[in-house]
């Protein structure tokens, strides 16, 4: 199994309840696993309650930090329906509500309908022809940045300790283990890359909220992402996130509210 | 009262749980309210549990088509913070939940920090100098059209029968008996126009997930609108919105995931 499969592993503990353990190898900041990484697992627990395969719409409320330890989720069944079916899930570490989540689950296979498209995926060179950034080694107790494989074809300033001011970029991304993205996987990707609001100099952020529209299921091979935040507002930002398969079809579609933690 | 403010109106029924009426007066087709309209009302549920004033961040599933009459809307505190404060609620009629929403609040008054914008208000002429595409008259069923004044720069084709293939606009609305917004006004405003992508030509959307983002307390006047849908795949789209004050300030920004309709 991938560490991204062995690592959001659920447990069935009766009830629509599961037990998780929420490992050190996808945190964001020391000791502090990313919100993707959690919701992933989340998603793993609605799934098992589900008759629908793929998530369509899924909103994520982080309300604590994340530990690296044990979690238990609990679900229910918002409403099964023939097409969609929606469930919610309450992901918790010692007794306290990490996140909430609510999904709505689909079978992406079975979507028809007219397709018409106003965007285009990322303009970027082949992954063999762009910058690893992370390629002087990784990011102090940022064990996720060792799961990732990102190719960018301009890295951000902020990677280099100059910020640029342009909280915008494109790059691909894959595991660094081969394993292909399936929906749930993109649910954690949108939120796996450091926030775009690093560009304009600011030591963090932290996600309020987090949705993420799944578009399609990924074709195999890198991944292209697309990420920007528009407006910083009192300390809160958006930030809008897209990943387009190999075969150039957008597949997810993010929106993040964050807070941000300037430095010192 | 506003209309708004009349047919939002909660009912304590005891243990976190209220009794609203939904009204004829804001069906966006036949006998079928608004999902705004019913967001709305589920707000002010959750805004009585908790103890920030100002809805921050909100996502709302769309489960079954609303009815005109009467709702049951339960509510829990997920988390009350010092800060941030979060709620949920379940909006049922006939025994049946119709939303499930999940919002975080805060006192958007008290928000301070970094302000940096990449983008500008819609450029639109002053309200008087726009067109306003209703002054022939309403839309037949479409109540909501009775409540809101709206005023474009350029009405997008599908208004005259005749769609354009461009679902993107701006345009200006402010409620027509005088009412100026609050946040969970806003809330409601992000889904009361009519979908941008009828101008596809399609005859209809239904909204599977809606998330709100609040950026702030809008000045009094007419609102500036952005909307546009920039990916419809296999009968999916998002459609994203942005409301500007009249003081130039972004005070709501959403996305939606929705079901398109197609004519015949």
């Amino acid at each position: 199994m991938s560490e991204f499969e062995t690592d959001t592993a659920i447990t069935p503990a009766g009830h629509g309840t599961y037990a998780a353990l929420v490992t050190d190898r996808w945190n964001a900041i020391a000791d502090r696993p990313n919100g993707g990484y959690l919701l992933a697992i989340a998603l793993r627990a609605i799934s098992a309650e589900l008759h629908q395969p793929d998530p369509l719409a899924v909103s994520a409320f982080f309300l604590r930090p994340g530990l690296n330890g044990p979690a238990t989720i609990h679900t229910s069944v918002v409403r099964a329906g023939r097409r969609i079916s929606t469930g919610e899930a309450r992901l918790e570490q010692n007794g306290k509500e990490i996140a909430r989540v609510v999904a709505s689950y689909t079978d992406l296979g079975q979507a028809t309908g007219r397709t018409e498209l106003l965007n285009a995926p990322p303009d970027l060179p082949a992954p063999e022809d762009c910058i690893n950034p992370l390629a002087g080694g990784g990011l102090p107790g940022v064990t996720i940045a060792d799961r990732l494989e990102l190719r960018y074809a301009e890295v951000p300033g902020w990677f280099t300790g100059r910020p640029g001011n342009d909280p915008r970029s494109q790059f691909w991304v894959r595991f660094a283990d081969g394993l292909e993205a399936d929906p749930i996987a993109l649910a954690a990707l949108v939120d796996a890359a450091a926030p775009a609001v690093l560009d304009l100099g600011v030591m963090n952020s932290s996600t309020i909220e987090l949705t993420v529209h799944l578009r399609g299921r990924p074709a195999p091979g890198w991944l292209a992402c697309r990420v920007s935040t528009r407006h910083l507002i009192d300390g809160l930002h958006e930030e809008d996130f897209e990943i387009w398969d190999s075969k150039g079809n957008l597949v997810a579609q993010s929106r993040q509210l964050g807070l941000v933690t300037e430095k010192g």
